[in-house]
Formats: C-alpha cells, sequence, structure tokens
C-alpha cells in the first residue's frame, strides 16, 4: 500500500497527474475487444499525483472499467485515503443499470470523491452520468484529452449515433488473398489455433453474418465452437443475407439447442438494410464472416468498423479472392486500414498462421 | 567471469550438457539473416558444462559463428581455463581463406582444445575443417543433434549441392494479395518504414531479379538506397529475365557508379536456366522481386528457398494480383509454407506495415 499523502480536498491532483493518469487509462483500455461496447480504461490517483492502478473493460457482460478497478480498492489504497484518491476514466460513468448496476452508483458507494472523464457517453440511455453524480456531492471535470479518447472509440460512436450494429469484418485467407481452392476447397486454410481464435471472436458477438452464397459452397453452422465441437457459451444469432434461395437442410437452419435458434435469413444484398435488421432485433455488434461479395459490399460503404484476418502461410496463385469488385481503379482509392491497438496489439502468431488487426483509416 | 573448475583433459562435458549447448547455438544461429551462407551458431562451454556464451553468424562479409564467439574470449572465460573449454558449433569450422581466414586457424590460435559440431559442411570448398583440426591436435566430435542443424539449413544445402543460388522471394503486397492497382499505380502500397527495410534486404543479396514486366510497367532501378536515396554499401547485380525487350532508357541499364553496373539482361522466361548465369557470375544469394509471372515460375519449380512479404493494411479488391497462375486446383495442392525463425521472427511490424518472413513446408 502507498504511503498516505496530506489529502487536498478541494482540488484535484496536479493537471500534469491527470494528464499522465488519462494516459494511462487510455492504454488500459487499448486492452480490451471491439464489439458492442466503447474501449474504456480507468485510473486511480492519489491526491499528490500518484498513480494507484489501472484497469479496463473487458467486454459485454463484463464489468465496466471503473468498477473493475473499484472492485480492486481495498489492495489499492487505505479506507481512510479512498476520499481524497480521484478515479480518472475515459469516458463519463455510466448511469442506466444494464446487465450490470450503473457505474456512478459503484463510485459513489465506494466513497469516491473525485471524478474526472475524457469525453461524454454518446449512448442516450447511459449519459447522464456526470449530473448523477455531481448530485451526490463528487466533484466531477472532464475534457482531459477527449479528443484521445474519441479517436479511440471513433467508429464505435458513430455506429451508435447512426444507429447500427458495430461491424466486425473477419476473413480467413491465404496469403496470397484466396478464401478457397480454384475447386472451391476451403476447409482448412488456417490452422488449429487460428479457428479456435476464430470462434473465440464469434462468441464475443451479438450475431454473425453471411452471405447465402457461403452457405451454398460451404454450408457452415456459424455457431461458435470450441476444438471438441462443443458450443461456447454465448452464442451469437445466427444471419444470412442475399436473394439466393438456402437450402431447407442448410446447418444454419438447424437449431443447436436453446442457445442457437436458426438462422434468421435476410432477403436483401444491401448490406444497411440487413444492418437494420439485425439492430431491431437487439444486436449491437455484428461479424460479418463474407464471402466475397457481401464482405466487398460492407467495405464499399464504408460500413467496416474493425477488421480481423487470418492468414495462412500458403499460396493458391489463382484461387478464389477474398473479396469481390470493390469499384477502386488507381491505388490512391485503396481502402486503407491502420493497426488497431485494441485487444492486446495488432499482430498475433497462431501457430504457422498469423492475425492482423485492423481498424478503417 | 565463471569460476574456473577442474579440467577434464581428456574428456568432453556430459552428454546433456553438449546437448543444450548445442540447442543454445542453434537458437543463435536463428538469429542470423538467411542468404549466401548458411545459419550458423556456437556456443562455449566449461569442462563441467556450464554455459558461457554464444554466438551466430550474422550475414555475408561478418565473422563466422565460432569466430565471433571467440573473439569474445578475453571477456568470457581466463586464460589458465581456455585449454580446458569445449567449443560447440552447429557446422562444421570451415577450413578455407574466404573474405574471412579459416575458422580452424582462429580456433587453433585461440588455444581450444575441444570442438563438437553438429553437421558436416556441404560445401567442397570450405569442407575439411575436422581434419584440419586433429592434425592440430584438437579432439572434435560431430553428430550432436544433426538433424536439427540441417532442418534450419535444409533450402540452403540444397541449393549449395546442386549448385545454384540460394532463392529468396520478396513480394510487397496490400492486405488483398496485390501489387497494383488495376490501372497498374503501385507507389507506394508499403509505407516508409517498410520499404527501408526491403532496400537492406537488397543490400544483403548478391543479385536482385525481376521480369521484363516489371520492368516495363515500373522502370525500377534496383539499386539498394537509404530513405535519402544514397546508394547503401553493398549493391547487388542488377539481373532481368524474360523475352520482352527492355527499352534503352530503362533505370536498371543506368550506371549508378562503380557499385552499381547496368542490369545484367537475361533473355529466358525459365528461371533455373537464369539462376545458372547467375551462378556462373559468383552470385550465391538472389533475391526474385517479381512480377506475378517471374515470382509464380520461381515457385511453380519449388525455386523459392525463403519468402519475404511485405504487407501493408490496405484492399484494392481487383487489382494486379502478386502471382500468376500456380497452376494449383485444389487446396491440397496449396504452397505451404511456415513461419522463418531465422533473422529474429517471423513477423515484424513495420510502421502501419506488416513483414512476414516465411520457408517452404
Amino acid at each position: 500500500m502507498p504511503e498516505t499523502t496530506a489529502p487536498s480536498p478541494a482540488g484535484f491532483p496536479a493537471e500534469a497527474a491527470l494528464d499522465a493518469a488519462m494516459r494511462a487509462a487510455l492504454a488500459a483500455a487499448g486492452l480490451g475487444p471491439r464489439g458492442a461496447n466503447p474501449l474504456v480504461g480507468a485510473a486511480l490517483l492519489t491526491a499528490d499525483g500518484a498513480l494507484l492502478g489501472t484497469d479496463h473493460h473487458r467486454g459485454a457482460g463484463t464489468a465496466h472499467a471503473e468498477a473493475a478497478l473499484l472492485a480492486r480498492l481495498p489492495e489499492l489504497a487505505g479506507a481512510a485515503e479512498i476520499a481524497s484518491l480521484t478515479l480518472v476514466v475515459t469516458l463519463e460513468p455510466c448511469d442506466h443499470t444494464g446487465r450490470r448496476g450503473p457505474c456512478t452508483q459503484a463510485i459513489i458507494d465506494a466513497g469516491i470523491r473525485r471524478v474526472v472523464y475524457a469525453a461524454d457517453d454518446p449512448h442516450a440511455v447511459a449519459a447522464g452520468g456526470a449530473r448523477t453524480l455531481r448530485d451526490a456531492g463528487v466533484q466531477v471535470r472532464s475534457g482531459v484529452l477527449t479528443e484521445e479518447s474519441r479517436a479511440l472509440n471513433r467508429r464505435w460512436q458513430a455506429a451508435v449515433r447512426e444507429p447500427r450494429p458495430f461491424v466486425t469484418l473477419k476473413l480467413a485467407q491465404s496469403a496470397d488473398g484466396c478464401i478457397a481452392a480454384a475447386d472451391g476447397t476451403s476447409q482448412w486454410i488456417t490452422g488449429p489455433e487460428a479457428r479456435r481464435h476464430a470462434h473465440e471472436l464469434r462468441a464475443r458477438a451479438d450475431a454473425v453474418l453471411v452471405g447465402t452464397g457461403t452457405v451454398l459452397a460451404d454450408d457452415p453452422s456459424l455457431t461458435a465452437r470450441d476444438p471438441a465441437g462443443t458450443l461456447l457459451p454465448g452464442q451469437p444469432l445466427r444471419a444470412v443475407m442475399g436473394l439466393r434461395p438456402v437450402p431447407a437442410g442448410a446447418a444454419v437452419l438447424r437449431g443447436a439447442g436453446q442457445e442457437a435458434p436458426a438462422a434468421v435469413l435476410l432477403r436483401t444484398r444491401d448490406p444497411r438494410e440487413a444492418l437494420d435488421v439485425l439492430y431491431s432485433r437487439g444486436v449491437r455488434h455484428v461479424m460479418v464472416e463474407g464471402g466475397a461479395q457481401v464482405a466487398a459490399a460492407f467495405l464499399r460503404e464504408d460500413l467496416v468498423d474493425e477488421f480481423s484476418l487470418h492468414q495462412a502461410p500458403l499460396l493458391l496463385g489463382r484461387g478464389l479472392p477474398a473479396l469481390a469488385d470493390l469499384g477502386i481503379g488507381t491505388l490512391a482509392d485503396g481502402l486503407r486500414f491502420s493497426p488497431d491497438p485494441a485487444g492486446g496489439g495488432p499482430v498475433r502468431q497462431l501457430g504457422d498462421d498469423l492475425w492482423w488487426h485492423l481498424q478503417p483509416g
């Protein structure tokens, strides 16, 4: 436990300390996975600016960053010290009772008297946290590194405002960009480690979406399974979009227990229309898994918020490309992505394969 | 400095210690770059099996692994201890005076009395090291982890035996496997860090080879340059293969000082024929940089010993593929690679881009 320092009852720690703590909180935020929730990090510091700890939101259904950090309060600070601490959060603490109680209540209950946050919560139902805290006598400041926090969640915030689900494009391809050989064979391009990872990503999404072409070519079940084939906890809604008929015997139409009812069929080629239907069914994070036409349709409409690429050290020459035409004629019009820091770093080796984690722009 | 232990004059350290030291030497070997020379590592251990240090060969023109390690002898062991040490090398010490003196002489001069190596040197001119050492009274053993050492240099050894240059295929592509957009624009797909790295790789090769199609499309100079455009020390021979005429004004035909004479034109589409000519000109390591036809020709003939892939987080949809047809119809016939441990690991982030370092099989 750090030494107890004389509390500065009226004030917050010095600006430089707040800035450093917010940067630490932003770095912690980047450890969480993207999805239905924004990346959020929190930090706790003493009145004289010493950093006691950081934490982050680990994804849907888990504690928010500030709640996760406050749960560790007994090990971070002495009881007498709590009233002098400042809680730094990259997003305005939520004020609504979702799967977890509101963070505002957790902060008040913990005895925290000072809160600094970076960016307002754009989510109407969750906003209002600052007012609730002030009403309870907590000193609240905002505006520290607001731009950095917004940049971290730019695409997520845009999706929330529209509103539509946050979209992850997930492809698995050869090193030369094929999702199948010339004869259509595609099982398996990637190895067991990458496939296991892909199923874990699937289990985190609210829905998985493919095109009718993929159903006709590969007959995938689209459930999230462990290597033994057992359903993982938390099955995504399965969805198929497109105008071609899906055969009655398709694997996506077979229910797999209560957890995984038969797939939703979206009779459209328009990705926005597909997202509207999914949103109305409560989907806030959809994983688009192809094929080439569906992937290209989402990319063309700038509807890809996160790009998850599994790549095998395999060359197929002229196989089936992962992407249909994007309507790009010249290099300057290419779709540029950048490494996504979320989820613990943009590149990971999975067995012999590679996972590349990208974000638009 | 470690404690001096009682020498065991007749014997080598215990088998388990030799085995562990050879594994350490193999791991060190993997830190070197692939190219005209094999990956070689060395380790030094005391009579009772304590590991004093390891080193590795850093590429053409630099000290061999055992010479690099022996140069550090004064800091690793006391003079009185040297005669009791065992030098462990992953390849038979060379016996010829190349750019450096023979390693056998360095070993004898250093006063080392015991040498263990893993695999014989397949290079006729360098072989015979073991005999020279024995003639000088050095105790020599071989056969420790021979298979592991051969596996590390399997492709290199095959090239030496044939003989032909060791071939690195080096491509720079978008995340969807394009080397240019539909209109042929390709400058630049990768960013400055990846391009700088590519020039460093070029400077290490004896020759750089492209097809006439690439010359006609991009008019590259094929010199190895720093970011300011200055020639790096050690220019590769520039070579162009193919049957299409190269324009007299092409950049590859302009000499760039004494270091970079005009390119060699190889009037053939047969990669073996091109390699024969390059070998006869002293080239032992060639970097094949495309285009799609040349890359595919080398891959189809199983002449790619190392695959260096720079990849940009960019999507082009239907651009120009990095590879022409490989004649692969079904997934099982795809060309499988595996991560290459050489050069410090198979995956590296270079700015926003990725470097993937692969080996066949």
